[in-house]
């Protein structure tokens, strides 16, 4: 713990792969809270955490409706009873009780019977795809609905309908979570997901699910720098999160935003608003091995990365997906489901993300301490002796003894070669055994 | 107008496009300025500058032959009263009145009978494009001689020929014309062009015709620039503006040559020395938008732009044209006469350029007066306050507000977000006048 | 000679090319080299680079056995009087005699009968290419051992063996050799070469003789740097020098390795690990010409470049050849014989050795003295004075007068403008006879 490095000179271990089975536990986690019906606050998120923090050490914070936060204000809390819609015949035709998905929300308080004409402007649905229940939500604009296929509106009868909204939106708490695990130096990984919305599994439930899983495999794990996981409400979890700590925002050196992260594409990575990041650099390079994995640009769109990446913070927080949130058509419907996520998937989004941050972690830039031509490597048993016809070379171990020069990182080491970041790193360490390398202080 | 801008918060206005007929009034003038004989000097150069300034508020000024002038010295000034060449049936073969092209620039005078043998290294035509008259010029070496199609050459009798050349170089002036047209600040958009050449179309009374049109146009516009418009003889006519205003330049922030711009070819645009100047990034976006454009790197090579990008000045003066000066058959033949030229091409030419300077105008540094996290848009009817799936978001307002960190110009936006200028700069005006933006002072 | 150039406006005369006879003539070099039984140490390289001496300036230079050399100790003598393997018949069936590469460098002595089984670990063949001699080396483990073809070796019969290595290895000296030229400026050009190998035409008596030819032509041109050639063993030989030079490498301005140049291939450059350093960007331009020439990256693997672009000395050292160590099947075998090397290949390689000394001899930063407009060319007889249709310009003068800003190379123009090194060279000496150019103080 402390701010200093007591092992410099020794090697960084590194974070071990995840165990095979891990996919399958996460989409465990994922069937057990998928019912729940979360929104930007309430009881939803707080039993979600709660969860959360049986499989890692999650602190659940709570700040109270009306506080300032940046430009934004918390808003009221939103408790839901119950919500539905019944018809003419007194048959319910949409139920929160049935799908989280039924209730737009954050829905104000009804209980009236009205004609179909009336409730209609109520009613949410995806013509174009009559099947599916739409996700729709009203934050910040007062007002209430329903949302349910389309083929299923269409059918709906004239004559009363009977609403009941049993809603609570009222001052009270936005709930988010974190854990905290200290390593050797209090530079921070801040690693976050959010957690709001209600019965869509890829995004984001998988975002939590997974990010719950790689803290509990940190905690698991020696580490170099302090991480940080957070879980909290879409955009204004992670607004009210930096109000919090703008004083130690400094520490945050590394970060990703881990969301929709169980479905079959390949692994996408969105650089910074720096884009050329530590982070972005080890994301190139573990989605550099993979074919069909995307790199792409930064934007100003898409999820939590924007507040974290608005320009007074510029924070070097990436984004790790499979399809990006927005970009994929089951997002946003009842399409997005259990089985839209696969085990195989999330077990990979675990495991490449882990990728990164090993490299995050033993990145470091090695000084040669005999730089004055080649130093004997067969002195110290590290060469072959006998050379001849036919024989391949130590490249990495020249490549480093070359390049360690106290302005190249392990990082830059592996850009100009070519090499392996992990054959590079294990040279590092077995050179450095021998007293041929010493940390940059 | 001052040399600070006191209205820094509001919009500003830009320059509007030109009306659709602009184009036919453009070949009007040039139909009306065409046959008269322009050179280095003369009063056919005061001519056209005298009826460019019916269209633009156009001063004249006049510099002494023998004036020092940078490196070179202001030449006598060249007067043709008549000029032509009788064969030996008393016909006149060859006559400066019926073509300015025919009589060779700055030609001395001449009053002699001589033989076809003698007066053939005189005659100068273009051997594999027997029907067209060359544009030959003697400005520096004394020297006399005519052009004609050289089927009409290769058809001349022996005998006794005429020769008059009725002309007189003689201490006098050269005369150039600037419009200077004040704005906001005192710095400066520099707009040139050259008017030394005879009955030659495209290269460069098109360039005379579309400057003069594009000054008569700014002087209806608000300004932020001060616009300053030179119309000069090549070469000669930038050395000797330079060498009167080199205490001045510093105020020169961008500028454009405009020659050869009623050709059917498509907008070329070359670059600057400096290759990213302001108008270089203004012009690559405007060209941009056009299939088959071209963008060329600078070289030292073409028109007035040598003088204005020497290495002492190096001044950011771009060059607009479609055939560049030099790279296309009929320049500096017959050939290049009104009809070559086309109303069409000419007020695309005239549009090209407002739009390059629009982006000029407008292009500035603003910085985001929340930029901890991204303001609340719905609370000041920015956003949608209705999220949900299948919308699309105001993707152009998160760019603006994400880059508008105080180092970022408009152009630097559009570069980066790949959104058009214009709707970038409209979106800034948006966010401005909510108080999310500031000018970078 | 001095540190400061005493005729700073004359023309750099550059340095002219080598005559066509002299690939021939480095090949005959090479011949009468070709049987010395060289190795790291040894009567043999004294021999060679006596030889050598004969053409150019060489001085030899002998370092102790047991000195220390940067990280390394300089190893004993090897002297070699005779070494024969006997078969049970007493025929020799291997014998240095008749190949230097027959016995393994710095075998140890030996005088002994053992059986084929004992024998067998110290014969050493190449089993995939059975008909060729492997060349094997064993400078820093003790051992001994011979070298023959594989077919040979299998058809061995069984029985006793008479094993006869005359050899020392003692306490005596390494050699190297130096030729030092002159030239108006202290800092030097530094071209180098190892010296180390048996009968390996190649793999580097090639090396070594163009290296030689080359000094023989630059110790007959004007020099505007000075000039060091220097021939040592491989990888210890250059470490014994840069240890003994240390405190005067800041002079090493440009070098140069040269090796393999003999075989057909085209030429192959390796850039610096600064990698854009003059002698890079001057190969580029050389080998930019000759079509399927091959650039090369920097690794710090290879030759001696390895020892100068260590991190500590970081000397801007390229490599040149045609194709490079370790990359060419006949390498480091029988099969890299005086037949595989041929005199164009080796005159070729001079000449272009030659064309990248000239650029770093004559590369310059020139300043315009007339950079306020273009300068008057005519006036200085230096443009035509008649201007017309269908006439080119003089665009080299152009391009060296506008960047002519005492922030551009002669290398700088000749990137930019895409002329040649060659045209604008001359060009700039033009106008800096003509007073328009005077060097960068």
């Amino acid at each position: 713990m402390g701010t200093t490095d007591t092992r410099a000179v020794s090697k960084r271990p590194g974070i071990a792969p995840p165990g095979d089975a891990v996919g399958a536990e996460i989409h465990g986690l994922m069937t057990e809270l998928f019912p729940v019906l979360r929104s930007l606050t309430g009881d939803g998120v707080r039993e979600t955490l709660h969860r959360c923090a049986e499989w890692a050490p999650f602190e659940l914070f709570e700040v109270p409706s009306g506080a300032a936060a940046l430009d934004w204000t918390i808003p009221d809390e939103w408790t839901v009873r119950e919500a539905w819609v019944a018809g003419p015949d007194g048959t319910r035709i949409v139920d929160v009780a049935e799908s989280s998905l039924a209730l737009v929300s954050y829905s104000t308080p009804v209980r009236a019977r009205m004609s179909l004409a009336d409730l209609r402007p109520h009613l949410h649905s995806l013509p174009d795809r009559p099947t599916l229940t739409p996700y729709v939500t009203s934050y910040w604009d007062p007002a209430w609905g329903f949302c349910l296929p389309h083929e299923r509106l269409e059918a709906l009868p004239e004559g009363e309908y009977e609403v009941v909204i049993d809603t609570t939106l009222a001052p009270g708490h936005l709930t988010y979570a974190e854990a905290v695990l200290p390593g050797e130096i209090a530079d921070e990984i801040l690693i976050t997901s959010w957690c709001c919305h209600p019965s869509l599994a890829n995004d984001n439930l998988s975002g939590v699910a997974v990010l719950t899983a790689l803290a509990r495999h940190i905690a698991s794990q020696p580490r170099h720098h302090t991480f940080r996981f957070l879980l909290s409400p879409g955009s204004i979890g992670p607004i009210a999160w930096l109000a919090a700590n703008r004083e130690r925002l400094d520490r945050v050196r590394h970060g990703l935003v881990v969301s929709c992260v169980g479905d079959p594409a390949l692994p996408t990575y969105k650089r910074t608003r720096q884009e050329d990041a530590p982070v972005d650099r080890a994301a190139a390079m573990v989605l550099g091995a993979i074919d069909g994995a995307r790199m792409l640009p930064w934007e100003p769109w898409g999820g939590d990365e924007r507040q974290f990446n608005s320009p007074g913070f510029n924070l070097p927080i990436g984004s790790f997906s499979r399809s990006p949130a927005g970009q994929f058509p089951e997002g946003h419907t009842s399409d997005d489901n259990l089985t839209f996520v696969t085990p195989a998937a999330l077990g990979d989004s675990l495991t490449r993300i882990v990728q990164i941050l090993d490299i995050l972690e033993t990145n470091r830039v090695w000084i040669n301490t005999s730089p004055f031509g080649e130093p004997q490597l067969g002195r110290r048993g590290l060469y072959r002796a006998l050379g001849g016809a036919g024989t391949t070379g130590p490249m990495a171990m020249l490549w480093v003894l070359n390049l360690a020069d106290g302005d190249h990182s392990l990082i830059d080491m592996a850009e100009r070669s070519g090499i392996s970041y992990a054959e590079l790193r294990a040279t590092a360490d077995l050179l450095a055994e021998h007293g041929l390398l010493t940390p940059r202080s």
